[in-house]
């Protein structure tokens, strides 16, 4: 999914403390400036794990384009390694600075900050949709102008020119955000309370157990993505093609994978986006696509390629993106809707507020929380960033990209980056804001919108395509990092770190994700020369949805094989109609209404990795049953390292791939008859 | 291994009872009679077990030949059932005989010698040994009499007049063994606490969660061999041929077969039987024979048949004869020498006890022992068995089978059988009485000594071979049913049961076994045409080794290729010496040095089922490790669940290659070049 699912029950665990005064705890504890919150070694290990992180997601990006919020290893690594740096220094006497919860929401930051960029820098969309082998693939290069190759020089520069518009747009709003609408940012909030416990005795013991517990299954996963390289030799082979229900549901993408990865994110997705997922698998590749199957010849020319758009392929593609598209525009009218109209309330509600001085009797929890709130309140409003330097900043970084940009890309001219820009701000607010509110974030639906408009502006012939592709990066930057550093403020609000540090920590964080990001990427892209293929074991499915959105919006449905249109429509409604069906019945009573968004998902991929994911909600399920506690205290750790670890494994597996060494034996799945034939052949 | 490994140590957690006075606890339990303890429902259950028994058995017999106590899971499924069935009866209030300790040892002892045909029916060794398939494939049917194939009239015929014989020839001696001499056989007594147990409270809580946890693990590990089913179509296709190590260590047989069988049997066996069998695995697999086969030309011919015993196969197996010789030779003599000595000893200590009136002062653990000594004597000898009875019944069935046995086979006259039966009844004593001392039967030693003694009296040209076979099968049956009924009449003296009814249970279980062992042994015989050959999924190991020994002593050395027989004198003496050393040093201090019996099942074999028992072996240890408690009250149940479970999925899957089923699915394992070749043959 190009949107990351935060999953806001996620610390479900931790959210009873909002009941007790937080900061009564931690009164008597000294809250360092703003300067010492940001030290060497936060940096140090921020960068570590963002190396880590960001394999992990490309990773993700590269297979299946679902990216679970990882928060919870963030934090709960960066802890442990400051933590046992801290230890370490103490008994041999060196320590200069405790280790305090501002530093670790630095890390915090720093690590979101940098990982963002892996998911924004549209490595698993845009930036690969762009490229020779993805519009090759399709048939599709006839202008020459519509493909733009991945190339590390551009990549970096592309990156460090957009991405920090973003930060800049919504900075002087930080105070209406978080103080005077009193935002919820779930995930933030999360994250912030995930930390406050980390520095009590008691949630530092858990903290360990837990670090202990994500080790365990860290290895075990790193481990069994290394086994498991043992037995590719050659494609179609290894447990990544396991057929556990038989050839016939292999060929139509019914498999489990064992891939830890994906056990891993379906144990964080909630149940009903797995299930979402399975549902959409069912329908697409065990109901429609062999049905469509049956028209080969009529509905599409029998004698194509399989992996032509005009055939089969295209209506895979084209279904999905209609369904994709739907869901979008929805969730996008309404968190819209529901933006403005918050506004219109919060805004409301303030101008009240400044009659009355303090706002104590309208908190629900009481005296604790408004002593929280006071402390809070204060230290965030204690060091100011001033306005002109946030004004100025966006304005010098906007005209530095709007000069720079269109010789990266010579499609992107500058009067479309000046329009960009001109909205970007508005946008960047909107999304920030409805971040806060929902806990979900828009960014690939404002992509698509550029996609889009800027896509038809520019027209076919003035390489349209690419025109889009690229302002859709410009767009999905400003507005994914315009979030997450409000995110990071919030964090930041309930944690007392001073929202300068979080600035400069987002600020480095980005700079280091800009580097980290296209670097990680370009291992992939020279160690798998097919990645971005159907067949390949990274193939991206985004980016082909992306290029061919691009292609729509500035061709028009002249590319659709024959009756996919209609397909499209049908689909394309019945995305808004299942979310109005959702909205309807309120959320208690819709839980068994699958989300249209998460079906779309396995229409062009297939079904493998729902197989994963509900394997991953069973586990999840089983073990709640069975030690319940234990299940809640310690799931997001064992499925964060499930996902690390194999995640990592993909770090030492390109490598080996880049220099040339290949597996040794290839595990094999045959029927009968052609084991037969193949065993026959090697006797003779 | 063709002795079956009681380990002793497998109940180990229940011999402190022995402080306790077990028979007072249960003081007020009325003793049924004799007639009352053999029930109709306990035959049932009996039968029932037995057929499932005797699928895990043969399974065991036909792959490795090693065959695990069945003691625990007999004892805990019989109490298991009948509590079922009395608790059942109970609350519809139709129960007219409440479920006693006698009643389970009725169960038990029939159980047991109804599987223990399994064993002594020789389907693992000579009886397998005789056929075609075995003969042929050795180049070595020259004579035409050399094999008989089994068939299963003849079969139940044979077991019918030799498996009764050895219960008859021991019975006057009961008293003797049990009370004068007081013997220990550790299997029966810890059957006998275990049973005692189960009718506590306490013990019949423990009993309910063991027997839940053997379901557990009988469930996973059947529909694992179900599972792996899928993926068999073909030769060297499915799990069990998984290269876990690589393609290299696969060809050398080092590799984890995924058999819950074999993981069981490592579970139950000592760890240092399954090091033993790891020890002899690398030295022959990975050390010996790619040595000699670097003399490929020289000290065999090149262009020889694979399975030929000329080549590389003759040293596997004669080697392998010669380290079993050595062992069985050692144990014989050491065995023997003990059971001499005991016996001397014994005697002198009874006529010394019969001045003295009580014993009691002479007891270890004082009074309350000597009340169960008491009160277990007087129950003993309270039912007797007249001595006329044993001995009429022992010539007349002497008379009978010599009568018959030399229809079956031509090749043993009458005067060979009336010399084993001469002898039988003082060997069949021995055994019985080592076997009381040491818990080590020796039925399989014997059956060699019958091999080679009437095979060279028979003499090549009269067939020999076939005559020793045959000898062998009426020793093993005699002097191991011989030891299995003192084992038995030592449990029913520590659990009250009636000689009068053990005996009755034993001929009863005795008839069940010759039926159906054969029955089982026909469906796998007729299922798995390739059944006997080395490469087939049953290669039954001991057939070609009884076969060739048979061979060996008919016909001398002559038959063995060029350095072979210096190699087997050295194996033979190193043997000798290994054991020599193990005793010298003492229990204690000899735990580190393998045990040759065990060193030499690989040679033939390969050391894949290694591998799977040091997995068993390290998982207990690990479970061991994590939860000791635990790990001793649950390890026998889930060991045996997986052993029976995967044992008797060999039921369903005989049938399904009976009637023709064959899986869909080969799951295969190329090196990379095999695969190119492939890949590229296929898309030609």
């Amino acid at each position: 999914m190009d949107n990351r699912w935060e999953n806001n029950t996620e610390n479900g665990m931790r959210l009873e403390d909002e009941e007790l005064s937080v900061e009564r705890i931690f009164e008597n504890t000294e809250v360092p400036s703003w300067r010492k919150q940001l030290t060497m070694r936060a940096f140090a290990v921020s960068f570590l794990l963002s190396v880590m992180f960001c394999f992990t997601i490309m990773k993700l990006n590269l297979t299946i384009g679902i990216i679970p919020s990882l928060n919870i290893p963030a934090g709960l690594l960066g802890f442990f390694f400051v933590k046992t740096w801290t230890k370490l220094l103490e008994k041999s006497g060196m320590l200069k600075l405790p280790f305090t919860r501002q530093e670790n929401t630095v890390i915090q930051t720093c690590v979101v900050a940098s990982s963002g960029i892996s998911f924004s820098g549209g490595f698993g969309s845009y930036l690969t949709g762009m490229s020779e082998r993805v519009a090759k693939q399709l048939g599709e290069a006839k202008y020459g102008l519509d493909y733009k190759n991945p190339e590390i020089g551009w990549m970096i520069s592309f990156l460090f020119v957009v991405s920090f518009l973003g930060l800049f747009s919504v900075l002087p709003l930080r105070k209406t955000m978080i103080i005077d609408f009193k935002l919820t940012y779930p995930s933030g909030t999360a994250t912030a309370h995930l930390i406050n416990s980390f520095h009590t005795p008691e949630g530092a013991e858990l903290a360990k157990k837990q670090v202990r517990e994500l080790g365990k299954f860290y290895t075990f996963s790193f481990l069994w993505g290394f086994f498991q390289w043992f037995f590719t030799a050659g494609d179609d082979c290894g447990f990544s093609n396991f057929p556990i229900f038989g050839l016939k549901a292999y060929e139509n993408t019914f498999f489990f994978d064992f891939s830890a990865t994906f056990v891993g994110v379906g144990m964080i997705c909630p149940h009903i986006v797995n299930v979402s997922i399975l549902v959409g698998g069912i329908l697409s590749w065990g109901i429609l696509w062999p049905l469509i199957e049956t028209r080969k010849g009529d509905w599409y020319s029998a004698d194509l390629d399989p992996h032509s758009l005009q055939g089969l392929q295209g209506y895979k593609v084209f279904i999905g993106i209609a369904m994709i598209l739907g869901d979008g525009l929805y969730n996008f009218f309404k968190v819209f809707s529901r933006t403005l109209a918050g506004l219109f309330n919060k805004i409301q509600l303030r101008n009240a507020s400044m009659q009355i001085p303090v706002v104590e009797h309208s908190s629900p929890v009481g005296k604790s929380l408004s002593y929280d709130n006071q402390r809070r309140t204060q230290l965030f409003l204690k060091d100011k960033i001033p306005t002109w330097f946030a004004i100025g900043g966006y304005f010098t970084l906007a005209a530095v990209s709007t000069a720079i940009l269109p010789q990266i890309f010579h499609q992107l001219k500058w009067y479309n980056l000046i329009v960009i820009y001109v909205f970007a701000p508005s946008l960047a607010f909107c999304n920030a804001f409805g971040c806060g509110l929902t806990d979900w974030s828009l960014a690939s639906t404002y992509g698509k919108l550029a996609i889009f408009t800027i896509g038809a502006w520019a027209g076919a012939s003035h390489g349209g395509t690419l025109a889009g592709l690229a302002a859709c990066g410009v767009m999905m930057n400003i507005v994914s990092t315009a979030s997450d550093i409000m995110q990071d403020f919030k964090t930041g609000y309930l944690t007392l770190a001073s929202p300068r540090s979080m600035f400069v920590s987002q600020v480095i964080g980005t700079a280091m994700g800009c580097v980290i990001s296209p670097c990680v990427f370009w291992v992939f892209y020279e160690a798998f020369p097919d990645l971005g293929l159907p067949t390949s074991e990274y193939p991206v499915p985004f980016a082909t949805v992306y290029y061919n959105m691009a292609k729509l919006g500035v061709e028009g449905f002249s590319a659709l094989p024959k009756e996919c249109l209609k397909l499209c429509y049908g689909f394309f409604a019945a995305s808004i109609f299942i979310n109005l069906i959702r909205d309807g019945l309120g959320k208690k009573r819709s839980w068994f209404i699958p989300l249209p968004m998460a079906m779309a998902l396995p229409f062009y991929l297939g079904s493998y990795f729902a197989i994963d994911m509900c394997v991953g909600s069973l586990i999840l399920f089983v073990w709640q049953k069975i030690n319940r506690a234990k299940a809640d205290a310690f799931w997001p750790a064992v499925a964060s390292g499930l996902i690390c670890g194999d995640g990592n494994w993909s770090l030492p597996s390109s490598v080996l791939a880049l220099v040339g060494v290949k597996p040794p034996i290839c595990m094999k799945f045959l029927s009968r008859a052609t084991n037969t034939k193949f065993d026959k052949y090697l006797g003779s």
